[in-house]
């Protein structure tokens, strides 16, 4: 009978795998976790992306990791590039349609939900679930806010966030030294420093900004 | 013969396993019961919702567990993040749909019932089941009402669930200590207590609740 | 040339088994006898539908298992509770399309025959059977109907039904005890023995009641 | 190279087994070989069909195995009752949107051929071939007709068919007794004792008659 | 390595084995060639089809195996008489369009063209390639003219052919005793004499044949 | 590990083998490096298709390898039969729909083209890539040309092809005589020593030929 | 349970490889690393774009390599001819779509991110992603600009290139002696001598150019 057990399980396109997890998903965030190290730190006042730029081979310019959405909403990803840009599109779609809809900026929120449902998507039909976390960062009528949302569409709002390789060390470094009233050079000192300390290397990083003050999301540099 | 048989059985997109279980569903169950320990409690006076809040990292807002969905009703679930979300806003669209078509709020059971047929569908066809199950609460023109729907669409009314890891140990200490005319401020300690009860510790906790007196759902704190 | 035929035997998406047998019915099936102990018995003045309630945990209401249909019919189940409440819902839809279009009650006969349909189309295609046995109990122009539907789209007559858990058992004690001009009273007793006989200890029962008296179908208690 | 032959075989889902066999018809058939024996005996006056009624267990009404499909024709089958209710409807609606469309009944061999063809379909796609043979009788304006059709959507005319169960004694049967200006009652005599023969035991039989005196198809009894 | 490859050449629906040889036709192929022996004879005067009838069971009239497909052009096929019943049907409904777009008659060529990439589309799709070889007889303005079309879809024309069992023994026979002035009559015999030597018995066999002096196909006897 | 490598690689429908090659494509490359050897030769004053004849049987007639497209272009192909015919078809119907559009005739390299995405195409789907190579040749506005179109939809310009069982043969026979400023019949006399030189006998040939002077294509004998 | 595991993970169309890698991407870019070795220069003057001509066999032209997409943008690829063919197809149709939409030439970022999102749409599905990475050099409002397209959608921008065979040797070849001041002579010298290095032999090579002063790309020689 446990023969004819395996024999059973052998037969169908499976989305689980032991306990339940989402093999797919777990593999894209496989995927996610070789990415480079991408960082947001968010206070009331701004919140700042930072991505590692991988050295590029010489003559060759770097791939763009931190991006524009709308005028008051950036975001960032680690995971497959083709996916990123991807994700972007989408983001940028979205914002672009509410402008035209309700000729008003989209809150971060309800931008950031958009991204989850359409990644949620992927998770449950015969396609490939996409391979990148985004972080989004942006500020609205209610404020500055700062989101991530993983390949299976989860997402949540925070004031740290770290993804891609060597994470952990990331929001490690992050969490110890943030402060909820630090400055932006401060931000982007802590940004690097956590970048350095994921790598083991001082890195080059591209960073965005969205401040409260001017209600807009630009590129540092 | 008996190779022949196992040849014949290996050719086909099975949807079930021996003795006729729903492979894909039980997989999804799995996840369930790894999810965050959820509870409702219901009296004739009142529903609440309570679900396990999973210490997230610091600098990072743990996800929001308990939704409302209309002004009278509301929802929690366990499971995966991604799947809970779709399911609150299929709940959500129900819900306006019902609202533009009658002008009159959803009564609870209609809405159940449209989950437990939204889910069900997920078991029939090639896709993915969703690894969500679900504790609906509201109140409506016959009273308060409380339901849980399974990833296979099956629901069911009553006075007092539990969903998620060790469901089992917080069903116990509800069932234990419940009573048909505690008040919100004990059901509240009840369920708190039960939640502690399953993971072995003090726990933070989300929770909404709606009462027959206010006709309305409302998160606490 | 034995392993050419095992060769060949294994890429063709199968739906037979072994002697022509349809699987996934089989499996199907498997559910269906895994499920409540359910009952269907008929006179000449009445139809009678009763079905084991599981004992449901305290607090928790049992599922409904026997549901009026439309006006004058009624059925019940055994298998998946979400397969049944799907079916259940065709059933009532069937019924209201046919007072929408006919302005008059559908005939038992033929709500049975469209269930039937319903059912035998899953066993065509690369979907899920359904895993749920019908009992269908209605009183028309032609007087009291009672129904069984399985899985594979049959359908048949009848005066006794049996299906779910041990419902060899019960059939037995049925017709054991079956009169044609038995009374609903002596009928309920029976359809409780019959359960009882089933499952080895007394049960809670859900009954539904069609007469031919008020040509109406109704649940009792 | 044979092992690569035999890596290739594996890969393209398969309609044909070895020697060009279709094998999921064959699989059919097995079911079909299994079902109630079932009869049909012409002459120039008269068509009979005949199916064995398995003996229903007590209070059950035994499935129908006769079907009126038009007023001057009717059918039987063996195999899946799912499979021959669904076929016998095929055939009822093909006859009525003749009806429809020429004002009169459809004959015969038009009736048979549409049926072929609708088996047929079902031999080249990934779907479920039907697993019943159908014996269609009766009368138009070039007589009486009896026509056998089979899973692979073959028909042929005969005066003396039988398929289920052990159907090769009761064809012996049949064609030793067959005279062609025998009776209605003689050829009732006939197919009970070709069934009897088949089974080892005297049954109950269903019948239907087509006769060009009146024009008309009927089941006796 | 070599195992790498084996991995790789499990995964795609293949329609290519080894040497590139499509394996399901091939496949139909061995069907045709267990089918009815089947010939065709062409002078310039006309053309004769002839089918070996396989002998039925007494009260079985044999299945027809030599079809008129328009009043000059008939046809006869070896294989799966599902599916060659199906052919002659899309013979047939082609020769009628013809007829309704152009008020003429189809040549025999652009008839055996449109059959030919019927069959060919099957055999590029992930449905079964159908199991019947055919040949087309008939005469139009430039004269007589008889293909054969395999279940490829590859035609050629020619003056003689065999397909179905012992196909090569009868070609054989045909080739020796061919003469550009047969008569009918001596064809006739020249067709009977190779199908019992492909058989090694005496035979049944329907005959149509088309004649360049009457511009018709029709069946004899 | 390496076993969950091999797992994993099991799982996908791949269009890819070891190294990356194209793995259906091969083996329809191997179906027509089985075909009859074929070949063209093209000068600025002409463009010579030749293709091997396989000698028929007697009484058929050999299929036809060399096909007028538009009274300025014609084709030839290896392969498997079924498939050319559908690309001359394909080639025919673009030719057609050119002279509708434009009311010109197709220039060489767009027809050319066109076949090469329509090829192309079906090495992307779950479908059969066609098995034949194809030589096209003809005249436009530019001056005379010849193309090969391989099964990938991978087309080259020249002046020798061979293509078919042997090609390498014979190609190296064509080209160690070609001459730029040879005649037609020297051509002729090229192909047909070619074709002999790969196959190691004498051969029949079918033989088209598009000239500058004309412009036109057309079948020789 | 570790053998439940590899149970569960052979059921899933599955896209991921170990370590989330895209296998059959990963396949794509092997055939592109077997493709002709293909080399981009750009200055702040101009854009060259030079690919290695694989010596054909006399009598054949070798494959275009380098193609004009529009009037002021080309573009070359390496890996499978009827891949890149189509993606050439892809870009020229997106910048006469631009052209017709705007009357203004397409800048090369906008045609580059097209051609991304078009690769990537291959890696999503189960179809085959093309196995083709294209380097596009233009000049637009804002200079002259060149991009390498992989096929897994991702783009980056760059002043030095390689792809194809032994493309690291060549890349480093160019690192080497590239200046930004460089002439359009010396950029053709380095091109062929990348090609050179990489292929142990010297090469044909063909090559196109855009300049900042004419605004134009166009094949040389």
């Amino acid at each position: 009978m446990a023969e004819a057990g395996a024999g059973f399980s052998n037969r169908y396109p499976s989305f689980y795998g032991p306990e339940g997890r989402l093999i797919l998903v777990d593999s894209a965030l496989e995927a996610v976790n070789r990415g480079s190290t991408t960082i947001g730190i968010k206070t009331a006042s701004f919140a700042l992306l930072a991505s590692h730029i991988k050295p590029a081979r010489p003559l060759m310019e770097p791939t763009e990791k931190v991006f524009p959405v709308d005028g008051h909403v950036g975001a960032t990803g680690s995971g497959y590039i083709g996916d990123i840009l991807q994700l972007i599109d989408e983001l940028r779609l979205e914002a672009q349609k509410h402008r035209l809809s309700f000729e008003s900026p989209i809150d971060i929120g309800s931008l950031t939900k958009h991204l989850g449902g359409y990644l949620h998507n992927y998770t449950i039909y015969a396609v490939r679930p996409q391979a990148a976390s985004v972080i989004i960062a942006g500020v609205d009528q209610t404020g500055v806010h700062m989101y991530q949302v993983d390949p299976s569409g989860t997402y949540f709002r925070g004031a740290g966030f770290a993804i891609g390789q060597s994470a952990d060390s990331a929001l490690d470094a992050i969490q110890r030294d943030y402060s909820a009233d630090m400055t932006v050079e401060q931000a982007v000192q802590l940004a690097n420093k956590a970048i350095e300390k994921a790598l083991g290397e001082r890195s080059i990083v591209e960073i965005g900004l969205a401040t409260a003050k001017e209600g807009k999301f630009k590129k540092l540099q």
